[in-house]
């Protein structure tokens, strides 16, 4: 049985137990990509996790160094875990209200990552400009 | 003559044309990334540049959509600039001074990315939290 069809049943503090399942994938997965494995993303949407369950994993992982700030249609707020390699990835609409979220195993989120269209794009706008500043 | 070994001479405002050269330098390196070229480094604190270029030069590139903060002994501060694919980096010492800066020219720069060795020992760390929660 896959955790998404486990029904959400809450027990003390509103914790299901699917928290706790959910960490031990991710456990799994940054096992098998620290061992050279792919790189993997969880979608906590599609997930049964309760709030506090979601709030708990967020506890156990922690945060480590790297926080980002992503300002595009709405935001997204990523940050490193305490475990290095695992990133909490949280986007929110033009309200600030949580959109969905995402546990990513990864060593950079893709996110983040300068798009190679865009780059050529920026590269044709930095010419112009040089142009214009003579 | 490489940009470095031009004295620094002030003229309008303490402007004195390094900054405008160094544009022209980013924008060289960016057009050959986005070419497929190499990534690239330039640290601001070897080049001749008064503290009025490396504001004009900090205005002209802009802010992006990326924001990063780095917590480590000290801070660094990191955002993409209105140009994707250029970086603005700057550490700073556990009293909040600058102490180095840098434009990377790269899809991110690798300071972002987790190390293969952290990523292990996080993996370790991990499975012995989770030993601990059983």
């Amino acid at each position: 049985m896959a955790l998404a069809d486990i029904p959400i049943q809450a027990m003390d503090g509103g914790l299901t137990g699917n928290g706790r399942a959910l960490l031990i994938e991710v456990a799994d997965r940054l096992a098998r990509f620290a061992a050279g494995g792919e790189a993997h993303v969880i979608d906590l949407s599609g997930l049964p996790l309760s709030e506090a369950d979601r709030d708990w994993l967020r506890r156990e992982l922690g945060e480590g160094e790297v926080h980002v700030r992503l300002a595009a249609a709405g935001e997204s707020i990523l940050h490193e875990t305490a475990y290095s390699g695992v990133w909490w990835v949280e986007h929110r609409n033009e309200q600030g209200r949580r959109m969905s979220e995402f546990i990513e195993i990864t060593r950079v989120p893709e996110l983040l990552l300068a798009h190679p269209d865009d780059v050529i794009l920026g590269s044709e706008r930095l010419n112009h400009r040089i142009f214009e500043l003579d």
